[in-house]
């Protein structure tokens, strides 16, 4: 198996797009061809609607995008359930060619940060993903179980950096001697994301999140970590446009690349439907999803 | 029931020490009479080891403290068995008259945010808690889920403020214009204390971590939030001093009060026992929590 930097980027590649789908199963959004009565989070017929729905999901997208982005919050949402549910539809998905990036956005301290490290990224374990979010507030050493267990296993880690929602600039661009709070967290990335590039035609196993909609911030990002894989958070619903959303790529033997771009709502939840069955809604995840990978085609281009 | 700020403060003051116990079941370091062959991750009776592991201790403890501090990682390892194991442990912690601070560190935006704070807040979630740690690296308006759900349903949040971890002050003692970047956190605290604080007897539902190991920046803590619970890390295992472990509480009707000092493997492993049976273990735990909650107690004497 090759690292997750050069499996992701060659089958974006392949595709022509960098989109990634994020599978975010909101119990209220859920269409009507899937639900089952009233959708309460101790319900077995609850977890059963969430995972048949993300099973359509991936069967409807799996020829067409590279990487699935499961929300972890959501699943655990239904106790130990949608847990199962979660290790399920990761092996649906895996089974069906797509890598899956779980948003879990985990952090906590050695032992510890090696148990998270362990449950998602050891190719033995339940729930194992070919990638995972971590959140980084507990200091550079607190990634490092994450990485290990990375570089090991040939597993992707996304530290989150930058994020889109307006208010993480509170603490995330707090003004340092340094820089921003983003650029320390950043800067303190590049020995990993060296590492994390050895034997790898030329993007790392290392991801950060940057912001579509803090695009002078991407590119400080990119200057501090020129082979970081990026997740572009913003794109599609938070209104970014998808020549915004590749700020900070760079020119390849197929255009722009060096990130993914995530995008759940419109592509899930597709509006304007013309009725409520299970054939709207698939037509309706077609076309949004034809449209989003046209428009960032087009923008890598 | 009262809010979860009283419901705490109320039992350590009867209890005359804020010892509280981490459950934290390292495969590894699970004493022999709990273990069920090679302890793989996957293996049903892994999962039955650490339900059965914990349950014990909670039946040793719970007379004895007044919160157990489940640490996710070490369930969510087990994959979805370990989610069903943590949910058992939490209600057998919780029949036994004990309070549940989940130790989740779980921190997200909006409604997945939203969706994190119902999963262990909400009254009939399938792992409710009485209280759960978040991480606030995505900006204060991120934590209001949390805080939303706490006030509902009278539930405490402990928002990573400052860590004891060495390495934990890289970023979050990073110097801004406003002061090191924990004080601009916990600045933005403050509301949120005094909402959660609104008809308890003083003592707010809003928790803070703080490091038993850097006393004075314990102190600047309390400045800011002179009605936030501590959860103080750092003691024992890391080696602060009980005096050290109580820095920033304030005298109250029993002594000194306004935190929970942390403590797990030095009661969950004792060191030196004389033999590998359960009775040996049994007692280790007795005389180790004897030791920390008499050092303790007297500390607030």
């Amino acid at each position: 198996m090759a690292s997750f930097g050069d499996r992701a980027i060659e089958r974006m590649r392949q595709l022509g797009h960098p989109l990634c789908v994020g599978l975010d199963p909101y119990l209220d959004r859920i269409p009507p061809p899937f639900r089952r009565g009233a959708m309460a989070s101790d319900r077995p017929e609850t977890a059963q609607a969430v995972e048949e729905f993300c099973c359509r999901t991936i069967d409807l997208i799996a020829a067409d995008v590279a990487i699935v982005k499961p929300q972890a919050s959501l699943f655990e949402r239904l106790g130990w359930r949608g847990w199962r549910v979660l290790e399920r539809v990761i092996r649906h998905a895996r089974a069906a060619g797509l890598m899956v990036l779980l948003d879990a956005k985990r952090g906590d301290i050695a032992d510890t940060a090696t148990a998270y490290a362990q449950a998602y990224l050891c190719a033995d374990a339940p729930c194992s993903v070919d990638a995972m979010t971590v959140n980084p507030y507990l200091g550079p050493e607190s990634l490092t179980p994450f990485m290990v267990e990375a570089e090991r296993a040939e597993r992707g880690v996304v530290v989150l950096v930058r994020n889109s929602n307006p208010d993480s600039s509170v603490y995330q661009a707090a003004s340092t001697r340094a820089g921003p709070l983003f650029m320390i967290v950043a800067a303190s990335l590049a020995q990993w994301q060296d590492r994390l590039a050895r034997g790898t035609t030329g993007w790392s196993s290392l991801g950060v999140t940057v912001a579509a909609t803090h695009a002078a911030d991407t590119e400080q990002v990119r200057l501090a970590l020129p082979h970081a894989l990026f997740l572009v958070l913003g794109y599609g619903a938070q209104g970014a446009s998808a020549r915004e959303a590749v700020r900070g790529f760079r020119r390849g033997p197929a255009g722009l690349e060096g990130g993914i771009v995530s995008s759940s709502r419109p592509i899930l939840f597709p509006a304007a439907l013309p009725d409520a069955s299970a054939r709207a809604w698939e037509q309706g995840v077609r076309n949004a999803l034809a449209r989003a990978s046209s428009e960032l085609g087009a923008a890598i281009a």
